[in-house]
């Protein structure tokens, strides 16, 4: 059992590391360093390096809103499996595999991705996810219906930033053919081998 | 890591295998030999016996053809990428993931069920395959227009009527609740561990 | 005013009643003596042994309950309009013909087929019977959605099971080309002549 | 087997004919000493007459084109043939119902009406007609799509003019609840009886 | 900043002012005499003549109430305020700009007008008239599945009517091409230059 | 004719310009300084200042590319073409009404903005831009659906990010109630009153 190869290679091909700005080329290895691999996304979008620094600014403003000291009301799982749900209904292949893997870590829970890219409304998930998920799929289909009605829910903005923002990112990694790396299929699905003694 | 628990329990509780009929209980058990353990579908539709079997007679006269005498011109694993990707246009949770993971074995590609699933148009599959499933995404979503043109593809009779026979399952499935077992989502997924010598 | 020829040959040529398997050739002969003619489905799908008896055992399973021993909360006329109904949905011509048919006679309401199929919402039915259809077409068309809240309605496996089973069949004689038999058209429209004494 | 009653009383009752203006019950009484009965959308938009004499007016022009001294290159049964494809598209009982009855006389075809109401592209049909439907239903369900290349089509002013007529009556028909008269379900269905000799 | 010239030009050409029959001809120049330019819609149907009167005649019943001796609970800019959304939804550019045009000057608002062809969840209008739009975008999207409990609003007869009315209107002025007057995108959004002293 | 005011006001207050971090107010008096106004966007987003600085840092990079020091091969009106007409296809008051002002200006077209957003299948624009706007709207409503054979047209890349980016900034402004501001209504629209000598 080899290695896949993608169907198709990816539209643009990605600069390689060592040319990348500094910056950028910091925070790739950054990743690396942590991850044991570099995510097709890091160097896909490196081609254009204002768009690629505006990007993750962006992304983690909103996923990662404590780097800029700004409390959020959501888990780390929960702001994850508003990505995976989102990214499901837009049939983005990157996005919903590779944050289907990491929300398989926060949470704890190895089917929790498959369930919500599938049929949120059959996953295994609390009352109060199931409305955020509902929310977020109005936003997501139906965003110039959102009424006063709908915030009944709390911390909507959260949500709502969080599928706007994957409404930009899903069709851009659609768009340019961007495909997820083979690690992210098993992540989060087995227990982690314990280390040797 | 616990196992987890559904979110809702099915609908209509399954019966006890040794309540069931001597043919059904039967089969059931060479499954259950066989996988490891007792797929849900093969118990959930079991409190209706004669629709148990005629539901598992159509099921292996289309996936299983050789088993009726009848030679296909469709590999084993292209019958489950058909299921599978009609099973995800129909958002059916308990067909994508027992039929992806049979998938993955088939095809020995543990990455095809996920990529069919969330957007076969980017998955690692042959031309042949990607027009197979072109055409069955038509019978899925809008039989009523497959005409003449549409049938230039080969065995077309095995793409419809699989696609069909799903158009029933994914609906008995999602309407009744049915939960995938925990054992198909990682099945495949992985080189199968040796037997220790 | 001949008989009218179908458009379109049906894709795949019937075969001749004396070439059928034996099983399958005494339920043909049966049906053409109580109908007076053999109705298109009974052949189209005879060409594959295996498949016809899963598909007519399904169907008795679902059509006629009492044929395998279960009591059924619906009667066989609202069996029927649930059968129109979802074939009208899927825009199938020869289920929306043929079982529309036996509906009029099983509801001696020679307007009722041709209501449901148009708009169900206008047509001569009771509350239950519109519940029914409402829940029907849910399943038909948003199976996935399919929660809790939808179960008030009585006897909703069989309204369920009926529409998935015809989520198939309504593909098979589509995507196949079958055509109605012209004595559907007219049977139940007006009263049956009576024999001459 | 009585005759039927709707379901729903119209939601406005229609005017006695003795209470109508001089020249609506006129054109009224002539309907109804060629029909054998008023079908119903004499009387439902009869309340309204300003209305009624613009509807009807609108409808001669495009229906009876020859009634204002204009030729058309659409026979009657294509016209009717246009309006019963439509009203199915929109789902509008009472003109499904009323037009496909005529359109089964004028066409002589027994069968007809049904099948362009359930599928027009399953119809017993020319491929002049077929290609005349396609370009009407564009016009129904796309209209803003419709462009050069649509045109190739002969007489497009004549099918875009009626399938956008009947976007407005199908809406009249469906929101006032007017139903088809009984009459009209077996018109043309069955050869006339020859009237004793 | 020259006139813009349309895209394409209309598909039939518009026959001459002084060619016209003598009743159009004599309406058309009372409504240039009164808007200082004759719209399109009034040369663009002229071509035959019996349908443009009974356009205009079915136009003005619904429109122009009081010249048909009918009392409206409607205001006319509530009027214009349904066929500039109905248009908007049928993405008819003819209308939207003309109606559109109207619509500010009647309620004297120079946003509404691209408000409601927007997105009218948002526009600065009355819970009275937001209820009005949402049952007449279910009349023009969903005629079929208006029902009883739609009717709490008042006057739903002349909503429905004019919407019903723009779906033939929209579709005629897509399908033929129909340009909308330069002098209407401006027309109702700055204050009327007062004539000198 | 007063200030029209918003229908609701705004979900969330936006801050004063004088409470802003410095960066912020800068841009904010900067734009203030240019406009005459402060566009409502640059306050309502103001509230989570890495969120804004990620926003327009995005919006910068694609819609002001030599601000990054990147050579486009679209014009600055056919980059706000691309936003008006994606807005519009996502129902967002306030970009279509922002982006259409600008459009026209940039454009010298006081027309095309409404065209595009009504039915950009009818708008005055070139061959190109009509190319580019198909490719837009697949990017905007089908991105998964986007293949090789989509690419034929040049500067691909532009076009998808900007409609992907949009597809962010609509839902924030649908969602969060933005509304325009008023003088973006009659921007561009009737040639600029020269300043008195």
């Amino acid at each position: 059992m080899s290695t896949p190869t993608p169907a198709t290679p990816p539209r643009y091909p990605a600069p390689e590391i060592q040319d990348l700005p500094e910056d950028i080329r910091a925070k790739v290895l950054e990743v690396q360093e942590k991850a044991g691999f570099v995510p097709n996304v890091f160097l896909a979008f490196a081609r254009r390096p204002a768009e690629w620094r505006a990007f993750f600014a962006y992304h983690d403003a909103l996923m990662l809103p404590e780097s800029v000291g700004r409390e959020s009301g959501l888990t780390k799982g929960e702001r994850e499996m508003i990505v995976t749900t989102t990214s499901a209904a837009n049939n983005c292949l990157y996005c919903v595999v590779a944050h289907g893997a990491i929300l398989r870590i926060y949470e704890k829970k190895p089917l929790v991705a498959d369930q919500v890219a599938i049929n949120y409304r059959k996953a295994d998930i609390s009352p109060r996810q199931r409305a955020m998920l509902d929310f977020a799929m109005k936003v997501c289909q139906r965003s110039d219906e959102v009424e006063e009605a709908d915030f009944a829910a709390l911390h909507a903005h959260g949500f709502a930033a969080i599928t706007a923002f994957f409404g930009l990112s899903n069709r851009m990694a659609s768009f340019s053919g961007m495909m997820p790396n083979p690690e992210f299929y098993l992540m989060g699905r087995a227990p982690k081998a314990k280390p040797a003694a």
